[in-house]
């Protein structure tokens, strides 16, 4: 790829679209705009910052960029962790931030339309007052927008009964790299006409265009939660009782999993004990439903059979107080590993799920081998889990080195387990160079087909998600 | 598109691919694949029909096919509805019938991993002997292949509450147009490692790649089931009771619809009555879940709903026999109208489901004003309707342009409501002319470029799903 600068007459050109106002250029704002929640030796500044506020004007930006071949890299709140809003070749950053409205709320459709720049759980405090429930609960909700969510088909805790973001939309408007307005599905639920072009973008990290609306579907909020927090000796007992549960029980919305490295690095953050902190495994199942008796005895019958099996003790919590306090450790960890050690790799993996005990038991080897700390938390009951090599002794060029040697066998053991590099993170730009391992040539090259089809200069979020055509 | 015919020197090559017995060229052997479920008009006979067993002998295929620029049709069991199988320009048939096999059913990972011509119907009962569920109930079931499942992105009635049938792919082996071998996916709940290859395959018509494995997710199989068949003398009241109760219930497995014209055709059709024929609307509402009591709570709450609303009465049925004489009549509609009238077009047009009855009305103020019968049924928890033109006076040219007349100004009417074209038959090759309707030049040209990226040749499928390239 070869770009071309940000000149002074682009810049006037991009105060024409936006208002002057809404164009930086100084070098304290293009540093706010450097990074994500990826690790900082990432950083990369754009040249010029653009905050347009309707598709119109991101069309205009987009014809504009196209044809002086300048790279834009579309941005949420920044809170994603794999470096999707990170321009690595200098360039635009998009920012979608003054794009954040709610537009509406169909109740009779269970539907709402947004724009991308909505704070997650904004959205969702606004469609439960209309007794409806957006079910994806990813962890930095009251930060992440729902552009990003979408972009990078973010995952989250209640994936295991509810889906990933990509399951609820179902209306897309976007612009194009080359700049056109298109508006994709809508408040239809069931729709074969044409290829599935949404799901192509949900996830599609900002390669493929830009989201300007969104329409989610809804669904009935359940009326009753129930968490449990069960420690359990070992992880694959625990895992072996959570397999059965699920072939008979069709109301858990949640099974998080947490091992003591990282129940103790979230107790020396927030300055809290839980019980049993020793343990292998704590587990953390959340219980939803319409009607309270049946999650009441779905919670009873999980509870007999992991007691019967060896959980050490069953921590319920059917109110919201005790519930924040359990799921607050379980949402910390990220942050707290981050704030405890220098060097801090946040891995999102995913297996089967019933291959989860014998993930976690190579990982635990492998971080031996590789005298590396390696807390592992995560969603048990989708598979997923997020290995994070951490440390405080080694210095930059060491770590990297380790971390890489790490993470290379990391990866082919998940591959060889049936698995993959990313379950809810994203490729972003640190785990593209890990693509041939879990990727054949012809599947790479049907993604770049796809990609230099629509974007012929590439120039939209460029070395994202899909490899240069170079590489290959 | 410039294709070359099937010579003698191709068939020798082909016949060396799969073994002599398995290609076919005798006229009455043709016959048999030149047209699907789709009208008798639109019959077109392939040159050659290839039963290949294994991936590596279809991609053989596919890489001869590209060299000498031969269309290849792929087909499986030719139930589809829209034409998706009939070999518009000569060329190959590629019939998966004899890739029969279930390979797996994985109960820890509560997954089935098939070729694409098992039968739906035999893999739902294999997978529920081992106490899981596949959910997605097509009418054809009996007869229907599963590729073709996932090829057409089959509905059906349970797809208010369990989806469509891409909702369950998670694994897909597939041959490409240009003849690799693809394994996309796998036993993974989540993944985002890369563009989601998986759900541009699903729905696209077999345009983009040929299905060769396909790995299905399964859900814990609901131990009670309830079904209520509820005549109402107002469609318009039975939506807005449906739209209320769908705000609470989240056990609603199926609510479909069959107008008095539809109820009255499948009386004469299977030579039977049902209660309240002369109704407006006839509602059949299926409950499932886990706990009888739960079951049985949500249907008296519909029950109870729908009666004050005006239901006429409501049936009850809590057990096999009553449950398959109920469906049966519902399952019927489509064979009944084809058994009853010389000129059918079986519609599938989709609209928000709070607009349904507004739908209802002006597509019957639509069929006085052409002077059609226009029978209505379908799945009203989706938007889902099948308006079915049908006529036993008109000669053929006539019928064919009072229909075009008909399906134009009908379609204008779904789109102005926000609908589509096709919710669960696909667009085939009798609704691709309407596309431009519901789609702008911009959609149609990345859906072209995606084609074109994937098929440089358009061997794979032409003239389905998306127009050829030199309409636009």
């Amino acid at each position: 790829m070869q770009f071309n600068l940000v000149t002074p007459r682009i810049i006037e050109h991009l105060k024409r679209i936006v208002g002057e106002e809404h164009v930086l250029t100084s070098s304290e704002d293009l540093a706010r705009y450097a990074l994500d929640e990826i690790e900082e030796r990432y950083r990369s500044l754009p040249e010029v910052v653009v905050k347009p506020r309707a598709p119109e004007e991101i069309a205009a930006i987009m014809r504009l960029a196209n044809e002086e071949r300048i790279p834009v890299t579309p941005r949420g709140a920044g809170t994603g962790l794999s470096g999707g809003a990170v321009p690595i070749y200098g360039g635009i950053v998009l920012s979608l931030e003054r794009m954040n409205q709610i537009l509406e709320i169909d109740v009779d459709n269970m539907m709402v339309t947004v724009e991308p720049g909505v704070v997650l759980g904004d959205m969702m405090r606004a469609v439960e007052a209309e007794g409806l429930f957006y079910p994806v609960d990813v962890s930095t909700l009251e930060s992440c927008h729902v552009g990003g969510n979408v972009a990078e088909n973010a995952g989250g805790a209640r994936a295991v009964k509810y889906g990933l973001t990509g399951h609820w939309v179902y209306g897309l408007e976007i612009v194009t790299p080359t700049g056109e307005i298109l508006r994709l599905g809508g408040k239809r639920i069931k729709d074969v006409t044409g290829y599935n072009l949404i799901q192509l973008l949900v996830g599609s990290e900002g390669t493929l265009g830009i989201i300007t609306k969104i329409t989610f579907r809804l669904t009935a909020k359940p009326k009753y939660v129930l968490d449990l927090l069960i420690p359990f000796d070992s992880l694959e007992n625990a895992v072996t009782q959570v397999l059965e549960v699920l072939l008979e029980e069709i109301n858990l919305s949640a099974i998080e999993f947490m091992d003591s490295l990282s129940i103790r690095a979230v107790e020396r953050y927030l300055n809290l004990r839980l019980p049993h902190d020793e343990s292998e495994a704590h587990l953390l199942i959340q219980v939803d439903g319409m009607e309270e008796d049946v999650v009441w005895r779905t919670g009873e019958r999980v509870y007999q059979k992991l007691v019967r099996a060896g959980a050490k003790e069953v921590f319920v919590a059917d109110n919201r107080l005790t519930r924040e306090r359990m799921w607050r450790a379980r949402r910390e960890i990220a942050q707290a590993l981050k704030a405890l050690y220098k060097c801090v790799s946040v891995e999102d993996i995913v297996v089967p799920r019933a291959q989860i005990a014998e993930a976690v038991h190579y990982i635990r080897q492998l971080s031996y081998r590789h005298r590396l700390e390696v807390p592992i938390y995560g969603h048990i009951g989708d598979g997923n889990l997020h290995p994070t090599p951490v440390s405080n002794e080694r210095d930059e060029e060491t770590w990297i080195h380790d971390l890489d040697a790490f993470l290379l066998e990391m990866f082919r053991i998940v591959c060889d387990l049936g698995g993959n590099l990313t379950a809810e993170h994203g490729v972003g730009l640190k785990r593209i160079k890990y693509l041939p391992l879990v990727m054949n040539k012809a599947e790479i090259a049907l993604m770049q087909a796809i990609k230099r089809a629509w974007d012929p200069n590439g120039i939209l979020n460029p070395g994202k998600a899909v490899p240069l055509d170079s590489v290959l």
